[in-house]
């Protein structure tokens, strides 16, 4: 084992400071490692590299973990139609535990001496590393200066001023956390249970009102196309639609919830591809599946929603439900059609091969070629069996 | 026992069929009555008390079960947050399913020989009522002209003639279903998977568009004010907040869905005040109960709209289920700030003296007053302590 | 299409009663299949083929389904360690299912122009061929005479004698159903409430009272052998097992449950193998799975058993849990020492590669070298907030 | 706020050490609380009192919860048929829970300065005591001696030594827990995954073998009676059935399970009257509930004694569960025929006036004279249709 730490680095203030911390006070050389889920440009990229160099680092890594992210994670939320809360695609909470794993993968191939984050005490990303770092990598210690020395921002750049370092701290008025899934917003009115977050606190502004139809195209479950344009990869198509979509200001919401810690806490976010994706492969799966693949589904997928937003990503159930949902998608292939409009969108019909809408000679409401009523008074006897006996034995009052 | 018929009676063709079938040709006294669950006003009732009498009734009953509705019925659905498919809020079963349950006992009540409704064989509702009439009144036979006969609309209107009925039945591009928790619309683009409803579908055009901030307060989990404006009856406050909010085209949506009889159904409706209401309560409890409050409540009230949607509304779970969720809304107390929009509407936030947000010195992703950083790195290393042993004995390949 | 009919054929009473029928008052050909899921010896499908074809049967044909029958279904019972209302092992409903299954795909096969069960209108057994049947085979027309008839025992003896069939037809006072996953046991006591089988109900006689103690095998899940001995087919195993258990009277019982019809219904049924197995797997289970794996299994595994027990094999959601059990098994190897008495056994412990218990330095309530005092004080300092926060916010009265 | 401790004190070696080490050491006055919930006979609480005192307690007081314990947490037990890991009856988790909270109380009455108890690192009651402390008691601070200082037998005793107290402090090869809901016994072999305990290990030796027929009564859901003789309070039919069970060796068995911190552990009960009782009262539910009752009781008794067991008995989901519980136990009324064996028994059968079975004029496989062959014909139709369409769009290969 080497003595270096392997440092989950954004290039924020604390990490910033992690770095300066580690190297220049604890004297342990740090690799600072930026895992690329989606967040980042390459010129974004480039910066991180300069920057951890410019803060000391003995090595900085950025690892391109975008195909990775989709096939191992994002993949079973758009399976699982994962909304928490029915509201929230996890676009944080997705992207950080993906990146703690990566991050633990490259300390233990390093041979690191330590696995470091800057996470404060306050929220729920410190559980997510801990957690991983403590499964994948059990025998490395962990350093987590800025909850250790429970400091605010003002003590974090008086820190770094001491050592010369004199980037522009200045806090912004939200916190913005991009991903691939979407960037969430947290600050001014998310501290409080009231108030909606400010027009320009969302990254992308409204630029585009005119209705607008497109189609998305779905095969066994993943998004592969868009307005006819089949495309290679999922991540592109989920490019493609942000682009699309996110000047219509779709997809933006507050999103309230019980954090990892226990208290409850808000954060906004705009996440136009990801919500349109969910909604229309969901509307997909209601022709294609039966009510109780609809059902356990749904059950499965909430429960990994709630793993995976709390760090537990590693449990082994997690394979076991990935499974099933795998299984779940064999005939979730089809064109969804939706029409997106100023701060909204409608799922407006889907084809598929595999409907089972309007197959046979009845349709509902309307013809009952394939039964007839003696039938249904037939089913509805027997299905009233128990209730009747259970009031023939206890009348109503 | 009396040897008259006790009809389901709405008005429409197929009831209108049945008067005059039972009472011409099968020469049985009909009963009509009509159960006002909200979607009635009084000129509609007078109108349809003339119709059955003019249609051959020997008497005609309009019972007013507004109030009891609500009480027993959309009391919990509201409780519930229920969404059927994340979507649709109920507005044709509860109601079909709580109309049988009156007609029932109405029956019973004037000894009356038969049971009838007027269902084809092609849809829901003919199931609602089945289950309830054999349940509540096992020894009274039904009958179903419509649905035994299995005849088409021209056969009926045909029929009607023969006996000089010659209202007007021209058949509407769209059947519409009024109540007080929404108004279905079916017809045309609904029988295929594919297309939106046409804007003349919706009962109430788009005729708001100007932004407006509204304020819905609760008391122990039921609505009782808007703007400051305490309501006396929760059924009011359905009604005014339907006035104000459905000509912002709030509330419509398509709702794709497994039926009863087991072939997919597709339905239009249009519920500005049900959607709202069932998502500020939701906002709210967000705020008030516990995750696992949250958890189970869902589970719940899922299934109890799916037995409500599947005419099982007597089995005795559903009570059973009632008092869960009336026991969970003691601290559901508080107001929500909404913004409407056109066809769209924000949760902007809440206020609650119940409100275990920001409580304590601590504030998710901010401040950790109430915990150290040890704290949370011993949480995390007893929750990691399973999954650090399953790798240990299993070791990821 | 030809004409004739597919009969599933055991030789009793009913079916017996359906071959005549179809053949003489029908004039329909009847190909008789007996499917042989683990029930019956040699001589006995011999001694099914005689009778069939003295009852005027064109054809019998025997079909061994033992194999597929557990690689198809009782694996996955075993996955999921199903005991329906914690007692049934499913004896008869897996069997029947399956059977149906085959049957139906012989009548395909060889083209036949109907399709028929022997069953009454009072049990579960004539829901699950519909079913099978309908979903399968949905053009193939369903024969059941003895239900359409309603017939009593004594009319279908009388019409056999006409007929110059003169087995002896004397009812026993039980009526019992032998499979490889047990054998149930009707009649007398359990047609009431109150009440135990006798002794001579059961098909095993209690010769041993020795205690013994047995290791068992499992593999991924399966059981593969028995005191060291691998054994090369499960259903070996199981063989093997219910010769040295049943003798002790162990895995006798009644069950009682909600039948597909709605009514209460009791049964008693004798079944060693399956339950030591059962309980074997399940004890295995508690030392190399997680919580969540466990929790998740016993949902998706109740389920299960409830699909299957009513009839709904064919349901796609079948597929996608058997994915998720057969995913869960992965570390489900080891053995487990089982101490068999009279009438009861003990589980009395395992040994496994994948044991998750004491592993680390620590014991459960012993030591506990891999965490501090202050790791669990911090754990529980968190996991007390939501409540300490609740309570402060409503305070206990 | 005065400045004593308040100590749960059980009379062992690890809060004997407490009561020294915090009045020598610490010179705090130390308060000793025993709550009996059923384990403890008069003259061991007068022994327990006296011990204290001579320890240097400055006041002891003994609590009877046994009343409140019933009524408050075990009574929904039994509604709840609640055996963790099909398994166990939860007799020392419900235990401790409920004695952490009258401690709580009791220190909130006294002004307490401090709270304290005396588990190790290594268990389960660490945690119920820390959280029901820190929620009930935000505000006083716990205290942890024996945990904090990570001691080991051996060292307590000496130190003690030091201090004159001589107690016979020779471990047991086992540690008993008694309780009026079982009696959990750890060590020796329940350390290791495999092996029973020895028969003496357990406290009733087998005196009995003589079969023999006893009834339970139960009246909403509550155990009130046996043999005919109605007990006016249910703790003395526990009591009662105990004594009379025990000597046949009934209950006992070996629970292994996942701890709150995360690892396995195994532990050996007997506890005989609350395994009938449980067993009994399941028996009879399966006769007197519907099917969904029986399925979501099962659902919410089993997170009930999930989150009971881990220590969140006061999230107020818990109270939610108890209204869903008592409500479903309206019909739970009548009497259960169980038949004692030596070391297990038989549930024979039951008697109820709200008995669901044999209503009417049907009875499973024998008759149905409440519905014809053509209603379950089409029930099944009805039933079939959604799998029936799905395999019509996706044939199976």
């Amino acid at each position: 084992m080497k003595n270096h730490v392997v440092l989950a680095f954004s290039g924020g203030l604390d990490t910033s400071y992690c770095v300066v911390y580690l190297t220049r006070v604890k004297k342990i050389p740090v690799h600072t490692v930026t895992v690329n889920t989606g967040g980042f440009s390459p010129d974004e990229l480039k910066d991180l590299e300069n920057r951890a160099m410019e803060l000391g680092a003995e090595k900085h890594v950025n690892i391109d973990a975008v195909a990775e992210y989709y096939d191992n994670c994002l993949k079973y939320l758009v399976y699982g139609n994962v909304l928490r809360n029915n509201v929230y695609p996890l676009s944080v909470s997705a992207e950080r535990v993906f990146q703690a794993q990566i991050v633990a993968s490259y300390a233990i191939d390093s041979q690191a001496g330590y696995l470091a984050h800057g996470s404060t005490g306050a929220g729920n990303d410190q559980v997510r590393f801990d957690l991983m770092f403590m499964i994948m990598a059990p025998d490395i210690p962990i350093l987590t200066p800025v909850r250790e020395q429970n400091l605010s921002r003002q003590e974090e750049i008086s820190f770094l001023r001491e050592y010369n370092i004199n980037f522009d701290w200045q806090q912004a008025k939200y916190s913005i956390n991009r991903g691939l899934w979407g960037t969430s917003v947290g600050g001014a009115e998310t501290l409080t249970s009231d108030g909606e977050l400010a027009e320009e606190a969302y990254p992308t502004p409204i630029t585009q009102t005119e209705p607008r139809k497109i189609s998305l195209e779905f095969k066994t479950g993943e998004i592969c196309g868009i307005d006819n344009n089949p495309v290679s990869k999922p991540v592109e198509v989920i490019g493609l639609l942000s682009e699309i979509a996110s000047p219509y200001g779709i997809g933006r919401n507050l999103y309230t919830g019980d954090t990892i810690i226990g208290i409850k806490g808000r954060v906004g976010f705009e996440a136009a591809a990801p919500i349109i994706i969910l909604k229309a492969h969901e509307a997909l799966e209601k022709h294609v599946l039966t009510r109780w693949q609809i059902y356990w589904k749904e059950q499965l997928a909430n429960w990994y929603g709630q793993l995976l937003h709390e760090g537990n990503f590693m449990d082994p159930v997690m394979r076991n439900i990935e499974c099933f949902l795998e299984d779940s998608q064999k005939t979730v292939t089809g064109k969804v059609h939706v029409k997106l409009m100023r701060q909204h969108f409608d799922i407006c019909g889907i084809e598929s091969p595999h409907d089972l809408m309007n197959q046979g000679t009845s349709a509902y409401g309307e013809t009952s070629g394939d039964w007839s009523g003696e039938d249904v008074r037939g089913f509805a006897r027997i299905s009233a069996n128990q209730n009747k006996i259970y009031y023939k034995v206890n009348p109503k009052k």
